[in-house]
């Protein structure tokens, strides 16, 4: 059993398509073909998004594009409002702090998803507050915010409109238009499936008044630079771009429109929907609340009678299947299981049998079939 | 003709070892296998460093690490002595601007390179100076700055010593710990043939200490979050990184391990050499001053009778060979030849006919063959 099972929220099993794809040979990131690869490659993102606006490729990972989206719209002393309900808003918040962005806190239990009211009452009783940043899909906590929801209330104000949507783009809703985000930003290797290393990010016109406004504020992630030399003809991008990480971004991406954007997030809502399904079947209590649980991974309260060590060592190493932990103050309180990208019914069932095997030897269940069984029932 | 033979300053031709080690399945960033691989990186890194000192990668290209050499140790307002004699060495002036730094330029013309002397005589003249920056090789211009003359000038000083060695580690003489190099950054897809995507940063003791007094300035580029990071077991990333570039650059660095560090720094000599008696044979100018030319870039005055895009334009469609032009003021002027990596007399043949055949047929020389037949001289 050499090669494990990816059940993490990120980074997900890559297909060999997309792992081939990056075995062309590289070539000079300053010739006419390497900009063909970009343009193909911004605009299938752009589709994505569901943006009319230009997408930048970042050689970096989604925390790079994190900080992208932060630093280039507002100044230091500027405010931002930062929803925080899990460890990627709290990134938000960090990142904003390390450029002296006046942060305030809009504290969500962990768990629990925003609410659009609550974003309204911030907003009212702050009329300073230049802009928010919500994580999308808080991979820490399983939640999914209702960022269609919140956009309609963002239409009211001036604020920008920061989302994250780095482990949800291409596994759940997204619509940058429709919901009038101004940054979004996403990351290549989670629902998108390709390899980690490269993320992206779009900004509209809005954004972009802002971002004229802002000083350069650190150097490789200062998007001016990047739409300067995206208007080139060839389009480049500023500094040396990972040339192998753009062919398997370019493979992914046509993938996904292969499948259908749509499909690949009705299976996405499918996989999320059978994995809270198999985890009741299995008598183990979700860890967020079912309501706004979200489409890419599935956290789970960890049962009495096995620790984290026992329980994940033994289904990556015994059975294949690599979960992930809890973080911070919930290591070892929950597990987290990623379903994201090429996930269908079969690497469920490795899943959950996996985790049902476990939890029997351990003497944590009984039945160590339920979850697998509950599987089949929610696919036919 | 379908693969070009990249003979730019970076990328260079990624020798399929590399790129067939892209293929491996993409594994959990933070699994113990992952920290292996992490761990036998930064140490063949730091080998190739020639430290004892502790390398982190990044996954971003050069530019980024270029960033983390200066943000990390100068705060707002304290002062560095940029050297600048060609695109990089102003690179690295725009990124002290960016955050704040006060900027001493030490200007070197083009083509020539700075002197221990001039640095001695800058340091004496004002000794708020807390830092300088160097580019060891700068491809802009083909020149190779006396790194080891200049840190014997630097053990008479407090001020750090950091050394931008992307294009000529692997590829020219670099001893980090001997020559008292502060803060020492290189990328993945010069010297070391890996492709483009990832840097490498390592840090002295003084400039950790420095580092411990600057405020957080940026967040995806701090390295003291990669020090933490680094230090937990298995030893991890603080943000998910490029696992498929990381596979490549071990391979990589692997290579170079087998083919002996010095031999490959001999053969970029050797290469270097032979380029340069190839260019006079030809008839045609050096750009640089000889005396000081780059070991892994020659830079060549364009001759006149033909433009840098006829020039290029059939060395490449014609002929299969890529070359660089000029940047900035240097754009038509010069044309570059890129000599890193995996190069060897027969890459050098095919470039150097490629050269003379295009000269040829533009009716600027008369024999196309005096380039190839050079090479054979400097290589038996």
């Amino acid at each position: 059993m050499d090669e494990v099972l990816l059940m993490i929220p990120g980074p997900t099993t890559v297909h060999p398509r997309v792992l081939n794809a990056m075995s062309k040979a590289v070539i000079n990131h300053r010739s006419a073909k390497y900009g063909e690869l970009l343009t193909e490659t911004s605009e299938l993102m752009s589709d994505l998004f569901k943006t009319q606006n230009q997408s930048y490729l970042l050689t970096g990972s989604g925390t790079a594009a994190m900080e992208a989206a932060i630093s280039n719209v507002l100044n230091p002393g500027e405010k931002i409002l930062n929803v925080v309900g899990g460890k990627f808003g709290e990134r938000f918040m960090k990142i904003a702090e390390a450029h002296g962005i006046s942060c305030d806190e809009l504290a969500v239990e962990w768990g629990t998803a925003v609410t659009p009211e609550a974003i309204k009452e911030a907003l009212d009783n702050d009329e300073d507050i230049k802009a928010i940043s919500i994580v999308h899909n808080e991979t820490s906590t399983g939640v999914a915010a209702p960022i269609e929801k919140i956009g309609k209330v963002m239409k009211d104000y001036d604020a920008l409109y920061i989302v994250d949507t780095v482990s949800s783009l291409a596994g759940d809703d997204v619509d940058v238009d429709k919901y009038g985000i101004d940054v979004c930003i996403t990351g290549s290797q989670k629902c998108i499936a390709a390899p980690p290393g490269m993320s992206a990010i779009t900004l509209s016109d809005d954004a972009w008044k802002c971002a004229e406004n802002v000083d350069s504020n650190g150097f490789y992630l200062d998007m001016k630079a990047y739409r300067k030399s995206g208007d080139k003809n060839p389009p480049e991008t500023p500094y040396t771009p990972s040339v192998s990480l753009t062919y398997a971004l370019n493979e992914a991406l046509k993938m996904i429109q292969e499948e259908g954007v749509q499909n690949r997030i009705d299976r996405h809502h499918k996989a999320a929907k059978a994995s809270v399904e198999a985890v009741k079947a299995l008598g183990l209590e979700l860890f967020a609340d079912e309501k706004v649980s979200s489409t890419t991974v599935t956290a789970v309260k960890m049962p009495e009678g096995i620790t984290d060590k026992e329980f994940r060592g033994t289904t990556r190493d015994k059975y294949g299947v690599e979960l992930a932990g809890g973080q911070d103050h919930l290591k070892g309180n929950i597990f987290r299981i990623g379903h994201m990208g090429n996930i269908s019914y079969k690497e469920l069932l490795q899943t959950f049998g996996a985790i049902g095997m476990t939890l029997k030897e351990f003497g944590v269940i009984d039945d160590a079939g339920a979850g697998v069984s509950s599987i089949t029932k929610s696919y036919c």
